[in-house]
């Protein structure tokens, strides 16, 4: 066992605090990753105050985790002490089903380990990546290339790959048109790769506030879906759109501004169900899609593309002691557009 | 002109009743169809009892149309006299547009010109295929291959081109698990063409009572959906589901049928919208589409595809004076499983 300083909640709401929590002994495929730093996520948020059922405390949050290897299990082949790695949402599946056989662990058939606010296989209440130290199995780290800063390269790890999934999936690239609801964590990374992908991009958001954020990042085209005949005027113009936003949104507009053939594709979990009429899907044949995150195969795929291109995300760099400020400013939309945290400064 | 005796509705909801209508001269790209046997579709009595908005009136109805060719416009190349050929639910489209010059011409831009209760790009009202003859440009004209009777063929130009289309877009084939909720005119021929295309087939119905017609059709399991526990037992079971019924289904419950990555295509248009909790398509990336025919290649494709399997509609051919009969036994769902018009039998 090794002990590790962590932010932690004790209970439901709870602010985090710093604590000191307890590592598992390197098992042969494990490596023990010191943490570098730690992107929060808005379902972060939502499972320390348990608004997505029940929860487990004490909780150490995280799933946008980068960081160096600094010890290895005595059966571990992909990385050596000193490499650059992230880990993201899992930390485990049972590696024999057919989706973790296609690389897609995230649809496990016995159900992937999730890295916090889960169970491990073997009963070990999972803790996350507000850490200094993470032990994980080789195969649920992925490789963060020389390139990306590992601080811009933590919130990949989620946000990036949440969006990337499906906007390979739906065929973003040359010739489409893409809009992306929403100019957030989730939002402003679909916008840098789908440009990256070769698309022309769109963003949809309810004001102009973060136009020049958008156009900087690459979008052609910034909306105000507040004004009013913009949702007219769009109508049939996108081939696919990525809905980033977890507000309760009338999909039939939104169904409405796709050409024919083409996808809406949610990421987000809004409350209440949507309300679609059958007009809105089988005219056109439309479609309206899910999608969570990606497997680890296409994760680290991602983060290649991202290197190549010269992606990473625009964070705020935070303390220890400014993450519960962090999390209010979060569900405020106050942020361009990732928190990260410097788990260097967590004093336990 | 010439004149042709026809089925007319003379007002919403007014029975059918034969008459004689009037078919333009041809013009250099029409031919001149003998139409032997029309379809009854759902949707012929949903627009003669104007339960879809506004129609026009006189209504001659019929969109799944087969017949011989017997005269040729001057230009004219694809067909002779002679030539078995069919009409399914469009009959004019621009032909410019990006979709009709990918042969998509239902997406058309300026706005397919429907077979009936529609109106051509020069204001003449169209006339559908209750009726002895129908002239049509070449274009929307497909050859019925040797080896399809014309009264099997007729529904194909509706029923079977709506199936066909999102079976072949879908990825239904080899190794894939395909459900078809409900067995009527759509759906026996979404099982004969999915199980031609090599997928393993099952029918979701409400109770068994046509089990063994399903089975006959091909189809390799029969659920019924109203008995306890049956959608339980179903859970993450199939690759695609092709729900062919207008009746208001839970949406999250079809969803919930669903392996990770798979999509539910509706076809039928319900009354009310559909309720879709986020969650059932963000969780294992699961879609939600529609789909509305198909174009002119692929109706053609799929007349070929079915002459190689020697696939035909199941019908129950009628006389014209049946047709009103037929009409309250389609409602009633009374039919295995088309009522095919044997227009010999028009008296004008």
């Amino acid at each position: 066992m090794s002990r590790s300083a962590a932010l932690s909640a004790s209970s439901a709401g709870a602010p985090l605090q710093p604590t000191t929590i307890e590592r598992r002994e390197l098992r042969d495929d494990d490596v023990l990753i010191d943490v570098k730093f730690a992107g929060i996520c808005h379902s972060d948020i939502h499972q320390v105050r348990e608004e997505w059922g029940a929860a487990t405390f004490p909780m150490v949050p995280g799933h946008e985790i980068a960081g160096v290897v600094s010890a290895v299990g005595g059966k571990v082949t992909r990385y050596q002490v000193g490499d650059r790695v992230g880990v993201g949402c899992m930390v485990d599946s049972c590696g024999e089903c057919e989706y973790c056989k296609d690389g897609e662990e995230q649809y496990c058939a016995k159900g992937a380990v999730m890295t916090y606010n889960g169970e491990g296989y073997d009963g070990e209440k999972t803790m996350g990546g507000y850490s200094q130290q993470l032990v994980v199995s080789e195969r649920f780290a992925v490789r963060i290339p020389e390139g990306i800063e590992l601080d811009e390269a933590a919130p990949l790890l989620c946000a990036g790959i949440t969006t990337y999934s499906p906007l390979k999936r739906w065929g973003a690239g040359p010739g489409k048109r893409v809009a992306v609801i929403g100019l957030g964590g989730l939002g402003h990374m679909a916008v840098k790769l789908a440009v990256a992908l070769g698309a022309e991009v769109s963003v949809l958001s309810r004001t102009l506030a973060k136009q020049e954020d958008g156009k900087r990042l690459g979008a052609g085209h910034y909306y105000a879906t507040g004004d009013e005949g913009t949702m007219a005027a769009l109508r049939s113009s996108f081939d696919l759109i990525i809905n980033t936003v977890s507000a309760d949104l009338p999909m039939d507009d939104y169904l409405a501004l796709l050409r024919p053939l083409g996808a809406l594709v949610n990421v987000g979990l809004p409350t209440k169900p949507y309300s679609v009429q059958p007009g809105s899907v089988v005219g056109g044949s439309r479609t309206l899609a899910g999608s969570t995150i990606g497997g680890i195969p296409q994760t680290q795929e991602m983060l290649d593309f991202c290197a190549q291109h010269g992606i990473g995300a625009e964070i705020e760099k935070i303390g220890a002691d400014q993450v519960n400020e962090a999390y209010d400013r979060v569900v405020a939309g106050d942020v361009r557009y990732r928190f990260v945290i410097d788990t260097a400064t967590i004093n336990a």
